[in-house]
């Protein structure tokens, strides 16, 4: 056994003996071996190097190594337009399952489409124009089999706030329309972009934390919107806010009308009970799916009924008939609300994305295959960039749908168009029949919807496991709901971010003890096995050394000792005389980490005390040897290993004590 | 020795004969050591730690511990105001040190002071009372023995920047001085708050190199303002942009005087000399200490005899005799300019500590002894605000006075009082000799102090060491230069954070190999003498799993693997069966983090890979085990060190090859 004690280094001596190490060690000590340099890479390869980690993690044209001219024709063709690698293999089975898929979506997306339309201000005609063009591009390019795809709530809920704060829809219908398409537009373009030029990352700092917080505050905002519909007030205000909203739902008691009332609470409730029954048992998965489908038919039929008796009941009303008609003549770069369709659809594009690469990559995950989220935003990004040109607005893929269509059985994309097909049909013939369905069978189907995205039990997981990743959720919930949708945002990823600061600024830093009988060294609070080494300080840095901590852990360095300095000398142990500092988890260096490096390694000199460090990774050894501080710690004070430090410096302390003996 | 292979795992089975390991160990398996919890802690109990730890890392109250009730009260006299603690031992070899150190910088300290007064657009006047009142209040609660304080060029040039800039001084004096002294308030207030609140470490993020740039940035911008005073020119913008200063310089043509210019050159050349070679031979540094104001008494007389011929050399002019008149009256808390003094103040306030406490630690390293940051704010806050009410603008600790102070043999604070007493005589009895002295002469000195500051040197040793921190450095200085003081200085710390950023969203991971002979698993791509373990993977991430990486972590890992495959394909090797994941840089993980690990396990459970994890530190392991990850993984997933990973999977392989024999 090797047992590292200052008393013994016969393991060290061992070691000599092994065949590898001779070749490896040029050192004069032959036990101690180099730390050793990365590669040199000049600074171009090196940029090179991080560009790619950046831009392609995933390196996607691996598949394109060692292939014959016309292979790499063939699978370009499949990387450009997925429906080559799919399509050749397209059976008569895989098509009977999407098209149950495709007819069962359509059911909810119809009414979905009616009511998000009606969510983001807009004709509900738009909802189904965008449930029509959307999915025949996405199944085209899109590389997820699951991914079912059309307007969103949050993204319909992000658009009718932020438009619906500065233009009326009432007032100016056009103006409106033209800052919505622009605003598709503005998304679809960010979105392309952000997959061309491979900045796919950015959105992963939005958070699953924040986006729980969200969402959340979005559904109870948008669930309060609601009320207007379900409650049957006429002045409604178009802030977003809770307090305005909360205020204008009593303010306008008395255009609260009984009959609406009472029919919007019996078809909530019953929609309501249908998403439970499907929650409680997935194979009922088709009676939530159906139950909008079901109540818009019913409340229609009612609503036609008594027309003539009561006037209360608000209508959708006239709703034109045909496809798509094109809206290329209402993209409008110009004019005071330029700025505002610029920024609806930066924050919808993100959204969007986000939600649709979220939704691609777990049902992939549970499917086994891989969605290549840059491609993603590709497709994501030309088919808002069509729609805006066809009368749609903001689509994603949805995760409602989604689900509904995986449940159903969808297999590949062809369920997205037999869906489309659906909607046409729709669309050509059957308008008339939802000229009198009634606005609050929307408004119960879209707070149906909504309030199944708060997941208060997620964020009491959050809270378990992690206190600031809640502080984010929390934030971005309550920043929502009182501030504004952008803003709450933003102060979430400010508080991601400084968590990531937080971490940075005060690391962790640990005393370590050895454990005999694993070899290894670990923190002494943690491990009752490990046991300190006589005159030996060990200390692991958890964390950067950068500009932002450098002070700190020098203070925190000397304050270690310190204590250890009381500690020792209240038990009359031997002093400190060498101080070592694991650097395995310190991943970087900056040029203010390596002066406080030089400097504690020059304020311990003065106290007679030996600073060495142990095992720095590659690019902080580089940074060390270009700093030429590796000449202040010369050959003995880097070692590769913490034992090996211990080892060598404790039998370098021996041959002091024979000297004095003859 | 220990030779950890697939076929051999008699190293393992050695370790069972350790004595220390049977007590640790209560897992089934004998030669695998549990990882361990850290201890229990309530949630309070770490919100405690957290705080403590970013509050006072440096345990301010150690000193305390275990003391008499008397004991505690004196050192609690001597923690609040030092000049208790060194007075009692303050004697007559000290005190002559001082005397001479004190005479010395008040030499330098009379021109200075009137210099940077102009700088910052205040009556000359002003850099003198700053001279006095302040050094007086140091001296009793300052914990620095070297630090020597005042006007410092950078301080007093943002003051004149952002003041000057709204107001001029010629036309609106009284408003200017307003607003100049709530400033200094202000950034008293700012400064003690930090140091009371102990929020020293927001000064950590103005790292050096962005204290690099923008100390160059402005002593460019500072040098060509001065041209105004070196070639004479009357009418000169107030903005501070590179661009306006240069187009003003040689709009202004007309005004420029040979004899001011003539004069301006000679003293500038003697000045810059003068530094020249103190900074040679520092023994000689009485010769740029003294060279001010040999260049002001010249400078004086010269323009004191010629005063008749020519008009065109513009003096200082008359100067009030006696001591700081109080300035109370001139604090105003509103009005228009409230913001912009806010503003200064803040700016100011951060600047004057960053230079201030670098200057203190800088020397007190030098002489081994401790000086506390936030006892240090408190001093230099409540020194402002003191100063504030008594006719001074913001002072600090000035680097070039410390310096000369340092050389002259200064021992302690005491220093501050002979030179405060020294600037007292002079406002009392001498001003009148300043009514001739010319306004080039002060240029001049201006410019010699801030070219100083210009550190090219230190900017390639930057771009050498560390390309981001050099990015950093050159931000704040165009910015500085191209736009303002706070922007500049904003963009320098975005960047530094950005840096931060980028590492954590881009780690390093590597893929592991055994080096026989250290026992140790290092980068295959570093050490040649690292060797893989056949059917093993092991990963190094390199990085806290968060949620800005988390996305790229899966696909790296995945990466990682799917190279492996395809070299293991080509050379015909054994095929990966496990993959090892070393936690112990993984210094944190937030939800999306625990999100990732397990859908990674999940992934690669498909692909009939195990994932095992490797020594995660201690709040990694806590944040699994709350997340109840750890069950998914249960008790062989999780291992303390690679090699007992690699030992204990590997044995747990070998059954099932006999199994098939008989």
């Amino acid at each position: 056994m090797h047992s590292i004690k200052v008393e013994d280094a016969s393991g060290r001596n061992n070691n000599a003996g092994d065949g590898a190490e001779a070749s490896s060690s040029p050192s004069e000590n032959a036990g101690v071996h180099k730390v050793c340099l990365p590669p040199h890479r000049t600074t171009f390869q090196k940029l090179g190097h991080r560009l790619s980690e950046i831009f392609f993690p995933d390196d996607p044209l691996h598949r394109f190594k060692n292939q014959t001219g016309l292979r790499k024709f063939v699978l370009g063709l499949q990387f450009f337009f997925p429906i080559f690698e799919w399509g050749p293999k397209y059976n008569l089975t895989l098509l009977r399952s999407d098209i149950i898929a495709g007819i069962t979506i359509a059911s909810l997306s119809i009414p979905q489409g009616i009511s998000y339309a009606k969510l983001a201000n807009l004709p509900p005609i738009l909802g189904l124009y965008s449930s029509f063009v959307p999915p025949l591009i996405y199944s085209i390019l899109g590389s997820s089999r699951h991914l079912a795809v059309g307007p969103v709530s949050i993204c319909s809920l992000v658009m009718g706030t932020m438009i619906g704060q500065a233009i009326s829809y009432a007032k100016e219908p056009t103006v409106y329309l033209q800052v919505a398409f622009t605003a598709t537009l503005f998304s679809g373009l960010l979105q392309a972009a952000m997959g061309f030029f491979r900045l796919g990352f950015i959105i992963d700092f939005l958070s699953k934390a924040t986006l729980l917080g969200f969402m959340a505050g979005a559904a109870v905002i948008v669930s309060l919107q609601q009320l207007k519909g379900l409650l049957g007030i006429v002045h409604f205000t178009n802030k977003m806010q809770i307090i305005p909203v909360l205020i204008s739902v009593f303010e306008h008691k008395n255009e609260w009308t009984w009959q609406t009332i009472v029919m919007g609470a019996c078809f909530l409730i019953f929609l309501l009970t249908a998403r439970q029954i499907s929650a409680r048992n997935p194979k009922l998965f088709w009676i939530s799916a159906a139950a909008p489908l079901v109540s818009v038919i019913i409340s229609t039929i009612i609503s036609y009924l008594i027309r003539n008796e009561t006037h209360t009941i608000q209508t959708i009303g006239h709703l034109p008939k045909g496809v798509n008609p094109p809206s290329v003549n209402k993209l409008h770069f110009g004019g005071p609300h330029l700025a505002l369709g610029l920024k609806v659809g930066i924050i919808t594009g993100v959204l969007a994305l986000t939600e649709g690469i979220a939704i691609g990559r777990t049902f992939a995950a549970m499917e086994n295959y891989q969605v290549d989220g840059n491609k993603e935003m590709i497709a994501l990004g030309l088919m808002n960039i069509v729609g805006s040109c066809a009368s749609c607005f903001v689509t994603t893929g949805s995760f409602s749908r989604s689900a509904v269509s995986y449940n159903a059985g969808g297999k590949t994309v062809v369920s997205n168009i037999v869906m489309a097909i659906t909607v046409l049909i729709t669309l050509l013939f059957l308008m008339p029949l939802f000229h009198y369905t009634p606005n609050l069978i929307l408004a119960a189907i879209i707070i149906t919807a909504v309030v199944g995205l708060i997941d208060y039990q997620g964020a009491f997981r959050l809270w378990k496991v992690d206190k600031l990743d809640c502080v984010a959720c929390l934030s971005s919930f309550f920043g929502v709901l009182f501030i504004s949708v952008p803003i709450g945002l933003a102060i979430a990823v400010g508080v991601s971010v400084f968590k990531i600061l937080l971490n940075v600024t005060r690391p962790n830093t640990h005393v370590l003890g050895y454990i005999a009988s694993t070899r290894s060294f670990q923190s002494l609070s943690r491990y009752d096995t490990a046991v300190r080494i006589p005159s030996f300080l060990i200390i692991a840095v958890e964390a950067p050394f950068y500009f932002a901590n450098s002070t700190y852990l020098q203070e925190r360095t000397l304050r270690w000792i310190r204590e250890e300095e009381d500690r020792i000398k209240a038990n009359q142990q031997p002093a400190i005389k060498c101080v070592v500092i694991d650097m395995t988890a310190v991943t970087a260096i900056d040029t203010s980490g390596i002066d406080t490096i030089c400097e504690l390694r020059r304020l311990l000199e003065k106290r007679s005390l030996k600073l060495v460090l142990a095992n720095p990774v590659g690019n902080v050894m580089e940074k060390l040897f270009k700093s030429n501080s590796l000449e202040a710690f010369g050959l003995d004070g880097l070692y590769l290993t913490v034992s090996e430090a211990v080892d060598d410096i404790s039998s370098s302390w021996k041959p002091e004590k024979p000297s004095e003996e003859p």
